[in-house]
């Protein structure tokens, strides 16, 4: 069998940015190794075409009795710029103490290895081992995963016939402590434009006699929150899946200290609605933010102009069980009917991704069913963790939102066991991005013994 | 003598944005074209050096019995943004039917350039024309004029013993109705800055915990205005002047159409204090208008950041007799009073300007003593404009501001004759900024009989 740290050295050389058209040779050499290491592995492997980057979908079959696992990962990483503040070349994998550093290290090559290896390692043991097993690696999540939708959705037949979905894209707060992902937020995002007066106007010989657009749009967006720290538009909440106590427990386990957190962040105080603390806000409940706000004059000094235009940027970050399409739905109707006189107001449709909430068969009191080779997996999950890394894992949700995941749910039907890999200190998206082999070593383990539980062994 | 619209080619032709320091050469430029033109004129030419840019101080001296005319301008201009809204390069003159197209047309080079041909003129037929006149020509109007008050406390014994100062940098409503300028308003800039944590966060690890930078200052910048149109600022209208009957009446005659003065704008509905018609709103009400807001991502799309800044810039129109120190300490506090916590907000310091009124000596049942050359202009420039524009000028008060006129005032002691010659179609301060040049051929004649009257001829 190959050396999972040898063979993630010649994955992370592969520049593979996809975001960057001047990559497209790291690109394709970067699928054809992973293209490679399953055809080697006994993966019937076929590169389908998108638009830009092709997904591999890496099949080994079996007996229709036996479950079935799809594993997703992604070859394409963040550009690595600013190059000049990494330590060793983005490219050059380069081991430190128990640390490879490299661009993708730990987003998501070196996790992805991790299921390569196990994969690898159960099949050199037991070729005859009774689980069918999917790999669907795709080459456009640093790019907002364009291409996977449609490929979802022309796959949807085969693919809706596996019992859940298996990845490591997620993260974990330190060594000790295992956390699988039980949720994710989802997202709406639009932008609004307030059109005044057809020209840029002297705020001198014009103001006083017509609403400036760019007081319509703070006027509106003032309204979009109540004092306390609610999202101010009616029935935003009303589909909020209520905290499970289990959840509060889980997250008190974590023992995360908000004081540290306010620290890290370089505020005075937290902003969040009564009663709830901010690991509760970003975990459980909904938020609306403004990402960008522009218009009239920007540069040095001053300019005494009534702008005939002003925009803002906003996203919505949902939680399980609110639907995108309804909230986007409250959220236009209400700024239509906050919409001040004198001015245009102009919605732009941005995107939106599906909340995701999946729970654990032993955690909660409300149980739903679950597809066997699911649950096992849930519960080969608890007993490999606390064996191999000392402490039962941590089912939390998560503030950030990966859109395939709902996608995967909506369109497959399928849940997501989602085994974080990567800490906080691997940074991620920044300059000296590094795995940790210990982590890696372990999580092979890990990987392992889960999908051999799956396979009923 | 020269031909002035030729001269004003050239003016135009100086990019002398003063704002903004890549234009230093364009300002350098500006300065020597007016300080060789007034040389050639026969004027004792003194350029009188500030921390900025410099102020062209022009002399022509005689008997000290002779009157003495202050005449001021301005050679700098607004910045030229955004340029791809140009029909022609905006440092380009060009003609196209009765009007001249370039930034500064209007403001101020076009009507100094008539100030500048009458003079030329009136010497050239009658070189002892007994008439002292001094040009203050500054390069900083644009920007506040920081360097204005400095130079008229330094040349105050001197500068004091003229007459009375004329100019030209107001506006009139169409090319049948002069407009003697009687009140400008006041001015106070400033700029809110907001920061929250101490980079840029992602919405997704991080949305639902703080108060986003962008939020803070809307929900502030909110609360500035009450519904109903008015600042909300407690005091901010206790020292705003009564209207006078003559006022009203002028303003009546002025027979200016609300429905076209809308349809001009493009807008759908006027946004003024109940009971203010818009002219009233803009002549003899204060205002808080925003200039310009930014924070975060700007661009194309989206981008899923909580930014780390947000800020916005505010000029306040003032009118007599609102003391801008005052309205300043009281818009400063009630700020700081509504900061909200986890944000820290910073006031940046813009510039003030005193507004100003003038009473003309005939329309008024007040008179209060006037020198007599300044109440010689004032009846020479009604004659002067019935007999070339068809029609007596009207005394009103302006919504723009022109600061220096109430620091002349405030520390010469000299009123100031304000003969408007731009119109609302000349795009003062926006792109394709134009200047009618029938309206300066009459400018020039008026003018030349303006400061004929006053020698005493």
């Amino acid at each position: 069998m190959f050396d999972p740290v040898e063979k993630l050295k010649e994955f992370i050389r592969f520049p593979s940015v996809s975001a960057d058209s001047k990559f497209k040779d790291g690109m394709r050499g970067a699928q054809e190794f992973v293209s490679g290491l399953l055809g080697s592995l006994g993966f019937q492997v076929e590169v389908v075409k998108t638009d830009l980057h092709p997904i591999i979908l890496a099949r080994r079959g079996g007996d229709p009795s036996w479950p079935h696992v799809i594993i997703y990962g992604h070859y394409d990483v963040q550009p690595a710029d600013p190059l000049n503040l990494w330590q060793s070349p983005a490219f050059e994998p380069t081991v430190r103490g128990n640390r490879i550093y490299g661009r993708g290290a730990a987003d998501n090559k070196g996790p992805l290895m991790a299921h390569l290896a196990a994969v690898g390692q159960l099949l050199e043991a037991n070729p005859g081992l009774p689980l069918r097993i999917t790999f669907l690696i795709e080459g456009e999540e640093e790019m907002g995963s364009p291409s996977f939708l449609p490929f979802l959705e022309r796959y949807q037949q085969e693919l809706r016939q596996a019992d859940f979905v298996f990845l490591s894209d997620t993260g974990i707060p330190n060594e000790q402590q295992m956390v699988i992902t039980a949720g994710l937020r989802g997202l709406v995002t639009f932008e609004i434009e307030a059109t005044g007066a057809n020209s840029d106007l002297h705020s001198g010989l014009h103001g006083g006699v017509l609403l400036n657009p760019i007081q319509a749009l703070v006027d509106l967006c003032a309204s979009l929150h109540t004092p306390d720290g609610r999202v101010n538009v009616a029935g935003y909440y009303d589909d909020v899946l209520d905290v499970e106590p289990w959840e509060r427990e889980e997250l008190k386990k974590l023992g995360a200290n908000e004081n540290d957190y306010r620290k890290f962040l370089g505020i005075d105080a937290f902003h969040t609605p009564p009663g709830i603390s901010p690991f509760e806000a970003l975990r459980f409940f909904p938020t609306l933010e403004f990402n960008g706000i522009g218009g009239g004059y920007q540069g040095e000094g001053g300019k005494t102009v009534i702008p005939a235009r002003a925009f803002v940027k906003i996203s919505c970050r949902l939680v399980a069980n609110q639907d995108p399409q309804k909230i986007k739905a409250l959220l236009y109707r209400t700024i239509q009917d906050r919409a001040p006189k004198g001015v245009k107001l102009r919605i732009v449709d941005g995107h939106t991704a599906m909340p995701y909430v999946v729970v654990p068969p032993d955690r909660t009191n409300t149980p739903k069913a679950q597809p066997p080779a699911l649950a096992r997996a849930f519960r080969a999950t608890d007993a490999a963790v606390k064996e191999i890394w000392g402490r039962a894992p941590l089912y939390l949700r998560e503030g950030g939102s990966v859109p395939i995941i709902g996608e995967i749910k909506r369109v497959l039907g399928l849940d997501s066991v989602m085994l974080g890999l990567f800490l906080p200190q691997d940074n991620l998206h920044a300059p000296n991005e590094s795995f940790n082999l210990d982590v890696m070593k372990k999580g092979i383990e890990t990987s392992k013994r889960i999908l051999t539980a799956v396979a009923g062994r």
